[in-house]
C-alpha cells in the first residue's frame, strides 16, 4: 500500500492506493467518526464490490443508495435520492458517506455530503481509473445542469481516499482508456518526464499491467495532490488541471451527457488545445504531434464530433465555469510538462482550429 | 447609518443598519466585484422595493428573478429557477447575488451562491425584521426537505448586510411580531439587560417606533454577530441561537411550511425550553411567567398548536439537525440570559412537558 497526503493544513487527507483495499477494516474505519453510514454507489458497480465492503463496515448502521448509472444522472433530481434515504434513515449530522463508484458517483455523494445538513464526512473509494487519478482527489464536487456541466457544486474534502487497484481488472476497456486520458494530463501540464514514460508504457497499461497502471496512479495522484495543496479553491495554478476541459465539456455538454466518456472528451478537447497552442506559435507541429500519437495508442479520439459546428462549439464553450468577465479563458501549452493560463483567446483563432482539426481527420 | 462587523479573518463583513439605505450605491457597489448581478427577490418584496434597489446597480449588467413567497417554496424546485436564470443570462463565478426579501429569500439566494459555480458572492438586503436580526447574518444558507427544514444547505457568507429599517414600513404586524420572536431570542440566551429592555419597550416596537426598532436590531445583530465570530460553523456555542427551534421546527414540519411563521413557532418553542427547564428545576416558574407574558404582549403564540400530538412532536423532533449520534439535544435555560446546551434529555420529560403545555392553554 503506498500512502500519499493531501496537504490542507486542517483539512489534509491520505491517499491510499495498492491491491485488496476494499476490505480493509483498519483503513476505513480509522476515517469514519460516527456510527451511520451511507454508501452511494451504482448497479454496475454494486454487485462487483459492495459485497466485498461490507465486512469492512462491521459495527456501523449501515445504509446503502444504488444511484442510475452514467454521467447524464449527475443532477439534482439524483442527488435528492440521496437526501431521502438520508433523511428516511434519520442519518445525523454524525454520519459519513461513502462514494463507492467512479466520478459520476464521487462527484454526486460528494455534492451531497457538502450540502446534507450543511456538511458531513465522506470517504471516496474510486473505482475507475479516471476516479482514481484524478476526480476523487481534490474535493470538487458538483452535479451537472442541462445548460452546462458541474454547474452546480461545492468545494467540499473527503476524509481519505481509497483506491483499490483490484477494481480496475473489471472495468470496461473504453473506461480504462477514458482514465488514461488525465493521466496524459499530467505529463502535459507539469510533468515532461511521466509524459515520456508513457509514451513507452502506453501499451503495458492498455493491457492493464498491475505495476505500471500503480505507477500511473500514484504519480498521478502525486501530481494532482501538490496542485491543490497549492491552490485549494482554484484562484491560480489548479485551474491547470482544467487542461481539455473547456472543449471537453462543451463536447460533453452538446452531444448530450452519457455520449462520450468524460475522458474521451478531453482526450479531444487536451489535442484541441495543443493545436490552438501551435496556431499561437508556443508549440511545435512535432509537438502536436506526439500528443496525437499517445491518445491514439491508448484509444482516446484526437477529433472532436462531426456533428457539433465550431459555432454551438463557441456558444458552450462560453457558459463553461473558465469564463470570467465575458473573457475567454483557457489552458494551453507552451510545451510538453508546461501548461498556461491565458485569457482574452481570439475566438477566430478556435473556430480556425476547429475547423482545421475537423479537416484533419 | 449604523456599521458593525462580523469578524471572520479574511471572511469577515459589515452589516449596515439604517435608514434609506436601498438606494446608496456607494455602499452597495463597495461589495460587488464583478459586473454581473442577480436580485433573487419576490412577488411581495419587488413591487414595493426593486425600483429603489435599481439604481444603485447602475453601470453593472442586472437579472432579476422572482420566486414564489413563502416557505413552502424554500425547496430544490425553487433553487434550481435561481440555477436556470443564471445560467440563460450566462453569468460567470464572478457574478454576486442579492438577496432581497425576507429569510425565505436570504436562505434560497444564500445556499444558491454557495452553489453556483462551486461558490460566488451575495449579499445580503434583509425586508423582514426577523431576517434583519437573525437570518441575514452569519452565512447559514439552506432549503427545506420534506421531511425536515433546513435539511440541505452550506455555511456561505455575505459580502455585506445592508439593513434598511425603512422596509419595516410595509411589514404586516403579524410578521413584525415573528421578527420580535428572535429578538427576544437574544435576550434569553445571553443577554438579560436586553430582555429587562424589551420588557419596558414591547409597546413601542409594536408601534414601530423607528428608534427603538433600530436599538433592537443593532443589538440583537451585535449579539449574534459575537456568536457567529467565536464559532462560524456550529461547532459549540452557536448552537445556543437554537433556542426554541427544535421545538418550532417539528411544529412547521408538522403543519406544513408556511402555516405558522418561523417567529412564532419558535416563540411557542422557547416557551416549551422554558417550561422543560423548569420541570428540571433549573428555572424558577416567574420566569417561565416573564417569558410567557413577553411573548403574548409582542401577539406571538405561548402554546404549540393542538393538533399535533406529543408522539409526532417527538417523532418530527427526531429528524432534526440538533440530533447527535441518537441522543436529543436541546437548547435550555438556567436563567434568563443564560442558555446551555444539554444532551440525553428524557423523551419522558418532553411528553409531559409538552402535555403541560397544551392543557395551560
Amino acid at each position: 500500500m503506498n500512502t500519499l497526503t493531501v496537504d490542507l493544513g486542517e483539512r489534509s487527507y491520505p491517499i491510499y492506493i495498492g491491491r485488496d483495499l476494499l476490505g480493509r477494516r483498519d483503513v476505513l474505519q480509522r476515517h469514519i467518526s460516527g456510527r451511520q453510514v451511507l454508501v452511494v454507489t451504482n448497479p454496475t458497480v454494486a454487485p462487483l464490490y459492495l459485497e466485498k465492503l461490507r465486512p469492512a463496515l462491521q459495527g456501523k448502521q449501515v445504509a446503502e443508495v444504488i444511484l442510475p448509472d452514467g454521467e447524464q444522472y449527475k443532477n439534482l433530481t439524483t442527488l435528492e435520492q440521496i437526501f431521502d434515504t438520508l433523511l428516511q434513515q434519520r442519518f445525523d449530522r454524525s454520519c459519513t458517506l461513502i462514494a463507492l463508484g467512479g466520478g459520476v458517483i464521487g462527484d454526486t455523494a460528494g455534492f451531497a455530503a457538502a450540502c446534507y445538513q450543511r456538511g458531513v464526512h465522506y470517504i471516496q473509494i474510486p473505482t475507475t481509473l479516471l476516479a482514481q487519478v484524478d476526480s476523487s482527489v481534490g474535493g470538487k464536487t458538483a452535479v451537472n445542469h442541462p445548460r452546462g456541466k458541474n454547474m452546480i457544486g461545492a468545494f467540499h474534502q473527503p476524509r481519505c481516499v481509497i483506491a483499490d487497484t483490484d477494481t480496475l481488472t473489471t472495468l470496461p476497456q473504453r473506461e480504462l482508456s477514458a482514465g488514461l486520458a488525465e493521466v496524459v494530463k499530467y505529463g502535459l501540464i507539469r510533468d515532461a518526464d511521466f509524459f515520456d514514460w508513457l509514451e513507452i508504457h502506453s501499451a503495458a497499461l492498455l493491457a492493464r499491467d498491475a505495476n505500471q497502471l500503480a505507477h500511473a496512479i500514484a504519480r498521478s495522484c502525486r501530481n494532482k495532490a501538490e496542485i491543490v495543496a497549492a491552490d485549494e479553491r482554484e484562484g491560480g495554478i489548479r485551474a491547470l488541471l482544467n487542461l481539455g476541459h473547456t472543449f471537453g465539456h462543451a463536447i460533453e455538454t452538446g452531444l448530450g451527457y452519457g455520449e462520450w466518456l468524460h475522458g474521451e472528451a478531453i482526450a479531444a478537447g487536451m489535442v484541441l488545445a495543443a493545436q490552438l497552442s501551435a496556431r499561437l506559435g508556443w508549440l511545435e507541429p512535432e509537438q502536436v504531434e506526439r500528443v496525437r500519437r499517445l491518445f491514439r495508442s491508448l484509444h482516446l479520439p484526437v477529433i472532436p464530433p462531426a456533428d457539433l459546428s465550431p459555432e454551438q462549439f463557441l456558444n458552450l464553450m462560453a457558459v463553461d465555469k473558465k469564463v470570467l468577465a465575458g473573457r475567454l479563458r483557457l489552458i494551453l501549452l507552451k510545451g510538453i510538462g508546461r501548461a498556461v493560463i491565458v485569457d482574452d483567446i481570439d475566438p477566430a483563432d478556435i473556430v480556425a482550429t476547429l475547423n482545421q482539426a475537423r479537416s484533419s481527420g
